[in-house]
């Protein structure tokens, strides 16, 4: 076996929800050994969480941390995963792409447009690998989506119906003061100005775009708040139209009752429709113009690209922690191939990056504009 | 038994859909004799058709019919029901309504405002019934939904999502000529100005405004047309917004390969959700937030409303001719009331008037003119 | 059009659910003429019935109606629907057969063996039609399985699963004297020895036999009878074997809480396996071995077998009623074949038989036999 | 954090399922380290497969690593798990156990009855933890199941329906000498006597026991091969009689074509029935008599024992490789109250025992008793 590659992580102290979930898939399948951390900006608080952990080095400070590991010849971290709150992102990423480390880091990248790009030109010219945690692309059957679409199996695309719809903040339980994550994400100084939409909203936007290949060029959008006294939006809705003339909307909500995770994503051409609910992830749904709706499996299907991304066997299901984990398989054998001077094996591909990244903000900017403007088309810039 | 009613057809000759349905809803709960008919403007079609149907008194011409039908003392129709092209609706319906006689029409009432708007003024003036066959209106648990909503199960409403998708003019099949349906439903000397969003755009329309009480207030909205050398659109997407704060999403598309009839309601409140499949009408979808998803079932659910629409146990599924059916069971409990100068029975109440098909107009007004405005927000009009 | 046939019914008076549902059924595809009854026992009732019911000639006792009915020259009933409880299906039958008049009886069959036998060679001698109404036969989703099976893409077949779970028994409604229809159907007087095997598990059965072209040779069974009190049984339990080698489970409750009308069938085969749920009846599950399953619906499956029993297209969803009016239709077509002195048209072939129904009471034998005997595997016997 | 426990594995080479799986359970939630193994009875595979595992200590033979690690005072193994073909389980857990090592070993138990009943009372000589991997048992949902039951939800139990049907063995696959999956579960020198049976008919029968918390009293069953050339059952159908007069029908089938790994339970009792399906494991349905399904689900349900399986919210879908990975879990706690000579959290209390391994086999010998005989009823041995 080549050796585990060593991991740091900056954020995800006890009660994170994110943190735990980025040690579960990066010990998953055992490409992996967490070593150091710097898990909270309290250091009392950093250190109990690191010692729960089993995390050997805990640094009370990410700067410190980047620049000791950096310093360490034999047993530095390969790689750090910062699962922060948003605001953060950039300035950690920043800091270790500096020390020359691998980045793994959550979703949005940044809290700006600028700030993005910023970190852009910064891992390109690094040569580090930034890799941006869009969980829902590690599903073996979103690959597999992808490789229909892009095999042409359904035809030129026409339609795409992106949605993620929540419930947990149809509530004003940021307001508590006892839900730290729905403090965070509710704070425009920790969140960005984006609150679903930087959220949840991305995710949708970032799944659809990783199935059809495809990004809209303009969009009409609007942006609300439901639950009085709540500082970011909760809602979102937009239309998109996209350069080969297909048409799309896109809805993101945190206030729809009932909802605990509806990430879902429809796609129509000419030959074909698809179908992928996150909450049932080993299913993908085809259905050619006038056949009959195929329930495609995984397991079952063979594309090398889902084949790579599956652990079990048909029937046996995979859930999020598994797509969770596909994303750090990935990321470990780019970093093994950067680190030796190669190509990253094709099967890693599909790992979002910091240029995928810069996109999602893009759209953010171009959502939060032609919300302001009562909805008014605009157009979604690139690069 | 009370006496059947007479019922005459204008429209619905040999090989046309919604006539055989028409012919079927008004027989399934027995309230209705079909007794005369202006089946086609073929006058030898018309014969062939009427005979075929076992209709006793067969017309060339619908104005004859309207005349003479209402010169029969004894025996004329009480009632017409108008399924022909709908660029006649109007001019039909006001030769019946002028002659005194009560009209079941399908819709869209009408092809523009202004002919819609006449057409309500003459109802209102003769004192006739109206209807407009909104089929879905028909299903029991729709009107259930509807209940729910009404009591405040679902809190303050926030979000509406109806869809409705149909692949069925994927492909350019109305350019073969074979395809008598699909004609004239492109053709906007027959259909009108809108093309899907007429057909299907108003169907969804009309549900969420059934299920929810509400009719947005302002829209943004695109139409497009997919198919090369169509004249109407195919597709109509939009964003709603609601005088109370709500907010919502209409789609309906005619391209959406692989999908059959799929029309799809969502509301969400600040107390729960729910769900309506028109393919799955057996059946509707709450989930109070924070609980469990629950599958209310026809003939489970106790709701006054919804048992009148029922004629079967639970567990033996009604489907779209029994809902049908309801409106014209329904229609037959407003006559005989209009008829006795009494007020009709509250279970007949939830039949779509000549104003609600005012309303549907009104939107499709909107739509257009927010999609030739590049999605500009728009008003909905009323009245 | 040919002119209706006039239909007779004997039992089905107010309050009887599945006399109002024959009523529906004849009536949906204009084929019947509802004129002449014997709805109830009560002659009271039986003319308050009636006339609610629209039927002009209401008689007191059914032998007087058979015999007026068949000395009518010019406008007698052509057939009569048998609607009564169990133990009155072959003494009514006998009498309409004796006089000429074709039959469309409720099932089972008899209550009886002996008596089912009797009656199948008089049906046979008399030259009448005796339709027997196996109401899930008349699904185009079942008719399709069945084309499916037939036409060998399963394979050689293997297995059989059949269920049918109810559970409007679960508690000892019968007891209170309100509920007619439970206390004729839980009375070995009226029902027959068999209660929910005779009930619903000979709907089981036909399903299976129906679909699948084969009937058990052998099987091993158990009744139970859960409610206390109980005269009949509410549970029975099966394991068969067929000629081939397939084996088979078939099970049917009426104490299964939360179970509407579950009627479902699995098979499978060499190739494939396909499902089939009575309360998703507009969808057939077909699935090749190690391919994708696929969901077949109504309306777009192209067997003429499922095309001859579709009303409206793919998406419309078609139930109950439509599959009961199914039944009519086809007996509408084998009445005048039969009194054309013609061969019936092969679509109206899936009709089933007296012989179905002595097939069916063969297996209410063993299913008795082999739980008298604690399920020692007992031969269904034949003809 | 306390340390992780030292694992050992005996089978589980290179290629094997159900070995790789157990390494991924073992490691999931971070309880143990893999460090020493005997993969593979060839002593070359045996040490390729160690290594690629990244395994420390290599063995060529189980007998010695279990006294070796027994020898080494600080770093031996405390647990072995076992994973070899069903007819070196006991052997091998019985060298484990007699060394003082805690053992975790794949389903069946042991090949026969007096082998396992061997095991049990060796197993509670030593006092050492004998856990199970009846893997369905640690999904969430069917220990709230087991919850709901003992809470009295359901009222008292009178159905049970459990059913596993595969197709991966609808073919003679075995016979290529390829699949050596295949090969050995068919092969009644390494399965035993029971194929189908002891595969996946003992996961069913756990299941409906686990849940429900009886065992059925007496069977009535029938095996059956349908492969030709086959040398043991790939079929089983078995009707169930509890003590407290519940009934219940179980089947099992390698080559029911289009199943993947269909494990389905369905209880019914007085108040309330349920139902659980293994490939949607993220759910459980629950319905009341007279009421509404409802669809609990993992993370929304609040009963302790569902949520110490539970590792992310509601809408985040957990799998087998979750489920598998509890058993892991509770294993360890029990291991370190075993060793603390203090009494196992009540929170894992349902790992799966040697007793219910012997209650298993007893199943076992019932049904092959029960099949001989031509389904005679048969009763299930206890102890």
């Amino acid at each position: 076996m080549t050796r585990k590659l060593r991991l740091g992580m900056v954020g995800g102290g006890q009660g994170a929800f994110i943190g735990a979930v980025h040690r579960i898939a990066a010990r998953l399948d055992d490409r992996f050994e967490l070593v150091a951390g710097a898990l909270s900006s309290d250091p009392q608080r950093a250190h109990a969480s690191a010692a729960e952990a089993g995390i050997a080095r805990s640094y009370a400070d990410w700067r410190e941390m980047a620049q000791t590991e950096a310093a360490r010849q034999d047993d530095g971290i390969d790689a750090v995963a910062i699962v922060t709150p948003n605001h953060l992102h950039a300035p950690v990423a920043t800091a270790f792409l500096e020390a020359g480390i691998h980045v793994i880091c959550d979703k949005p990248l940044a809290v700006s447009l600028a700030e993005g790009q910023a970190l852009a030109r910064l891992a390109h010219e690094k040569k580090r690998l930034f890799a941006l945690t869009h969980t829902y692309s590690g599903y073996p059957m979103v690959r597999h989506a992808r490789e229909l679409v892009e095999a042409g199996e359904l035809g030129a695309l026409r339609v795409v119906q992106v949605e993620y719809a929540q419930d947990w903040l149809a509530e004003p339980i940021e307001q508590s003061g006892t839900n730290k994550q729905a403090g965070w994400r509710t704070d425009p100084q920790q969140a960005g100005p984006a609150g679903c939409l930087g959220d949840i909203g991305t995710h949708a936007y970032h799944l659809a775009s990783f199935v059809t290949g495809m990004k809209p060029k303009w969009l009409s959008a609007e942006l609300h708040t439901f639950v009085p006294g709540r500082r970011v939006d909760d809602h979102v809705q937009a239309m998109l139209r996209y350069e080969n003339g297909a048409r799309g909307m896109l809805w993101a909500s945190q206030v729809a009752s009932g909802a605990e995770n509806a990430l879902r994503l429809r796609v129509y051409g000419t030959k074909a429709g698809l179908a992928f609910d996150q909450e049932n992830p080993n299913e993908l749904w085809f259905t050619p113009l006038g056949g009959a709706a195929q329930r495609l499996t995984r397991g079952r299907v063979t594309s090398a690209i889902a084949a790579h991304a599956t652990r079990v066997p048909a029937g046996h299901p995979e859930g999020y922690l598994e797509a969770f984990a596909q994303l750090y398989q990935d990321a470990a054998l780019q970093i093994e191939a950067l680190d030796a001077g190669k190509a990253p094996p094709p099967e890693s591909r599909l790992l979002t990056t910091v240029d995928d990244g810069v996109a999602g903000l893009h759209f953010i900017e171009a959502v939060l504009a032609s919300s302001a403007a009562q909805g008014q088309l605009q157009e979604v810039r690139a690069g």
